[in-house]
């Protein structure tokens, strides 16, 4: 049985920085939601008149893409079944781990909500029971190096799709397997992901939506090993062929 | 090659009912956005104060789940190949018709003003670029026989899963399908199925999220007739079998 640990990685997710703190459209945000602006959530679509002022402007504010990726993670099969973790992994090298049994509101703003208290109180919704916990200070290497992976999967646009199925089926047998999509809608990962050996995977050149990117995976996961391609007989004519399993697809 | 029709049924999208439009929740949230408060979409994570006078307050005031929905259907391979087209149908039989080529918010507020706009300009952007339409006292059996589908497939959780691949694998081979997935969190479908033919595909008993159910059905198109399963061909020996298509999966 394969453990699997979906790292969002890079993702946009990360409190107003010091240096806009001040600006209007950050304040009035602030004095409207009744919290103090350093303790809110950049966001791209309420903060925009304040981002002139920031390096990579263009991709930074988007806690929307992280409360997508955790829903599909959440409700998926395999997460049901305790077998997916997920990580959040920001651009400033805050980690959330993410317990599998943990419901989070479907309803946006009730979610930045929870994201702006877990950065205030490190644990949500308690230490005694930590469904989502934040460490500060962890470099991507450093988390992926954590999991002790057999395996490592980078989803990555490139001009040649690769056969997802093919990828994933190989990777059913292994005890750990660590899967990073970029968490951002724009540009490329910030990490350095040569610190670790991996594999890139690539569903073609146009830079899909993170959450059309988890679906895909999740989806070749199910389907991997499950329904044999006519490739994979013709080039191993010697294994023996596994009996269809009778179970969905 | 076939053209899919997703139709959300009877998802909990309306506006502020008469009955609740004076409750402080509402008139609270109307003052804060700056809009009358008829002119509110109902949002149960908002104005749940305000729901016990409302039959059926358990399930209604969902526009994030209409949300979810869109952003998946308009990002997927389907609708960039121009073979998908997406339609909200609500519980007061409102249908909003979403052109592929739309480009939604992400981010959820952001979403609902845009469907607010909707409901008061019956198009969004303009008429001219009506990428939104909007059409009141359409009950489901009326879109779906107005799209002329070959067939009709409801997604509904039963016991028994449906083989996903089996199911879609034969559509493929058809002109113009439609697939009802129910756009609510609880319950049962409000429309009257029995109005038109259509066939049941069950993802086993669990009530799974709709974006669940949503990428579960894009998947099964992707995946359907390209990865053959040995049971079709074991129990239908004398069709030529197709060559394996050499793209993804």
């Amino acid at each position: 049985m394969t453990q699997w640990f979906f790292i969002l990685a890079d993702s946009e997710l990360e409190l107003i920085p010091k240096e806009i703190v001040n600006e209007r459209s950050i304040l009035n945000n602030a004095r409207a939601r009744g919290k103090a602006p350093e303790k809110l959530l950049l966001d791209a679509s309420h903060h925009h008149p304040a981002f002139a002022r920031l390096p990579d402007s263009e991709r930074r504010g988007r806690p929307d893409i992280v409360h997508f990726f955790l829903m599909l993670c959440i409700d998926s099969d395999l997460s049901l079944e305790g077998k997916l973790q997920a990580f959040v992994h920001t651009r400033n090298n805050d980690v959330i781990a993410v317990k599998p049994e943990t419901r989070l509101p479907p309803h946006y703003p009730r979610f930045v909500g929870l994201i702006e208290s877990l950065y205030e109180q490190r644990v949500v919704p308690s230490r005694e029971n930590a469904l989502l916990e934040l460490r500060n200070e962890v470099p991507l290497e450093v988390l992926v190096k954590a999991l002790k992976p057999d395996d490592i999967i980078v989803l990555t646009p490139a001009e040649e799709k690769t056969p997802l199925l093919e990828a994933f089926a190989p990777l059913k047998d292994k005890e750990r397997v660590v899967v990073i999509i970029g968490g951002f809608s724009k540009g490329d990962f910030r990490s350095d992901l040569s610190k670790f050996n991996h594999t890139k995977v690539s569903l073609g050149p146009r830079l899909m939506k993170v959450w059309t990117v988890t679906y895909k995976v999740l989806s070749a996961i199910q389907y991997a090993g499950k329904a044999p391609e006519a490739k994979v007989k013709a080039t191993e004519p010697s294994k023996p062929r596994r009996a269809p399993k009778k179970k969905e697809a």
